[in-house]
């Protein structure tokens, strides 16, 4: 009888302190978190970037392929859009995939809204963009990318969060963008901007949410719209942007997220040449050609501006270059490894961590020094995003 | 027997379980939590954007008649400046004071390393910086603000951190500013900036990290130096900015903490006039003076850029006014009440949170609308600090 007392005692404890044991995760900050993605096996990898180390894995994550993230207002979770439609909500805290879903046949990219609540997919298949609550992923609205008398469905690229509730995106079939206002949730408002420029395949925001540029497949330059007068329409710059000696097939058109802001410009990659363009911030006038080693995929601002770091497409993808952006010239080149995906540096810019796909690393480097300093194992890695991204408009 | 061994077992339970008790604290991030000043009882209330709701407080702070706060890179910490010398860390998770010391008898400011290893303060008296342990607050490093022929000491104003491991402060007595490296810990390098201008009274570093600003109380004019090359010394810059009928006394000189940088300006509060500058962020030119509603003290940029917010000293401190980026007028006014101290926009920007401190609220206001969406009643409040700040340089 008293043992069983006793166990039973014991077994009422347990019950009682269940709630926290299974969520006695130490209790930690989230501003210095991150995932990698492992594009190949369809994982994320959690890590924490004080001490270079790996917290933990998310797995089940579908076709990551081509895969982004975002984070949520409290940088508690990670959202993350895959190729095959898959939108998964990851805990930072818990290192367990919080909630799922496949929301359609075939997407590219995400955003979440200025305020947090809502996260947004573009999707190639249907085409549209699908909004979500971001506490629940429940369907909030479904915004159709309709088009032309026999209204068929645009494919949609370069979704974007603006202030506001907005979302921004581009049809690339109907050469048009919208901006989507949310702040009626059941009816989203759309404003649409039509005859933007040949296909669309690309495009991003700037940093101060001001200008929402996109790339032209069909034709050669960019389509510059101001979020703050979208109603008068699209300008055309950089008007030699794309012309090259011959025509490169869309997948191999450098995407915008490869632009970087530092200083007074924007730095571009070439299309089809092995150098940046540096764009001057207020006239969108190119004001210098930096020759780099390759054809460059990511140029990425230190987060001072003082440095742009540039990686390249193959077969140069082992390299990477750093352009000092007071001198406007190349000052650094190493080689992290065999297949330079993708860097994200932290978010005061001490140092930066390279994906280096082909040797299944992560480097870190020291900025001010280019020193290594740190060496991760994770396989295939791509994608690198850290949790600061949550309090970033246009991330 | 049996009932001493049930007895064991459920104390063995508990203590095995005693640090999950404890900090049992429910998981959650640490991107959305702040802490609001209340200066008059020297306590910090913890706050959270997303809900609008009061989390907890931390007693027993000292004075913070003059208080500033820096965050831990992880977002979990702030550590908190008051004016006799204190330097409080408070855990944001758990609701408590981490440590806590006196480091010094009469101090103005402090600042975090770009790193998250280092917190410095910059002390009044004695007059120089201390530097501490960012995870004990152990002291680090000692940096007495001596000059000239007698050794005497300065009184420390205007402390920054700048990239790679420095930080940068003016000597008020000297008439210098200094950079500290400080790489090698136990032996700061100090770069000494002579004759920079009459009695530097308060600096600030711009978003970029690139330039150091000191405001001068002795002479009109500020003192510019280029991080980027320091040997190059300061030059003067905004010549007239100060010249007023009058002298005003170094108290209510604009604190450079009142500058904003939107768009392709810095916004600057007019000295003993009822106007903000506007400066060109690239030439340091005056390009427009926008007239206000009275002495403003701080002119505080929405995170896109589009709006400036700004509040006054008395007679006026009741009110706050928009200025329009694009157009550089005001374009809207109101009250949040009487004795508007400080405001703070969450990361993204779409609220902004105001102190009233003589109506003891907080107002929570829509960017967008410009209507408020919350009030909390604090006590006396004045500075607002949201642990985003932990991923930016200079905050």
């Amino acid at each position: 009888m008293r043992f069983l007392r006793s166990l039973a005692t014991s077994f009422a404890l347990l019950a009682a302190l269940a709630p926290c044991i299974a969520g006695s995760a130490e209790l930690r900050g989230t501003g210095d978190l991150g995932i990698i993605i492992e594009r190949a096996a369809g994982r994320a990898v959690l890590v924490e970037t004080t001490t270079h180390t790996i917290l933990g894995m998310f797995d089940g994550l579908g076709d990551l392929s081509h895969a982004s993230a975002v984070f949520s207002r409290d940088g508690r979770f990670a959202f993350v859009f895959g190729r095959d439609g898959g939108l998964s909500k990851l805990d930072l805290l818990t290192g367990t995939v919080a909630a799922r879903i496949i929301q359609a046949g075939n997407s590219i990219g995400g955003a979440i809204s200025q305020d947090g609540r809502l996260v947004a997919v573009s999707n190639y298949e249907p085409g549209g963009v699908r909004v979500f609550d971001s506490a629940t992923l429940a369907p909030v609205a479904d915004i159709p990318a309709v088009y032309g008398a026999d209204e068929r469905r645009s494919r949609v690229v370069g979704l974007v969060d603006a202030p506001g509730r907005r979302f921004v995106f581009s049809l690339f079939d109907a050469d048009e963008i919208w901006v989507a206002d949310l702040n009626n949730e059941k009816s989203p408002a759309i404003q649409r901007v039509p005859g933007i420029g040949r296909e669309p395949y690309d495009a991003l925001i700037t940093p101060d949410a001001r200008y929402y540029v996109a790339g032209l497949f069909g034709e050669d330059g960019l389509a510059l719209l101001d979020l703050w007068a979208p109603e008068q329409g699209v300008r055309r710059v950089l008007a030699d942007y794309g012309r090259g000696e011959e025509r490169l097939p869309v997948y191999k058109m450098p995407h915008l997220e490869g632009w970087a802001a530092a200083g007074d410009y924007l730095f571009v990659p070439g299309v089809g040449h092995h150098y940046v363009l540096a764009v001057d911030r207020r006239t969108w006038q190119e004001v210098a050609r930096i020759w780099v080693h390759g054809q460059p995929v990511f140029a990425m601002a230190r987060p001072d501006g003082r440095q742009v770091w540039v990686n390249f497409a193959l077969p140069d993808n082992d390299a990477v270059q750093v352009i000092d952006v007071a001198t406007l010239k190349v000052v650094q080149e190493f080689n992290p490894g065999r297949a330079v995906l993708h860097m994200e540096f932290t978010p005061r810019g001490e140092e930066v961590w390279i994906s280096a796909r082909d040797d299944n690393r992560v480097v870190v480097y020291d900025t001010a020094t280019f020193k290594p300093v740190a060496e991760l194992a994770v396989d295939q890695p791509s994608g690198i995003f850290f949790a600061a991204r949550a309090n970033r408009i246009g991330m």
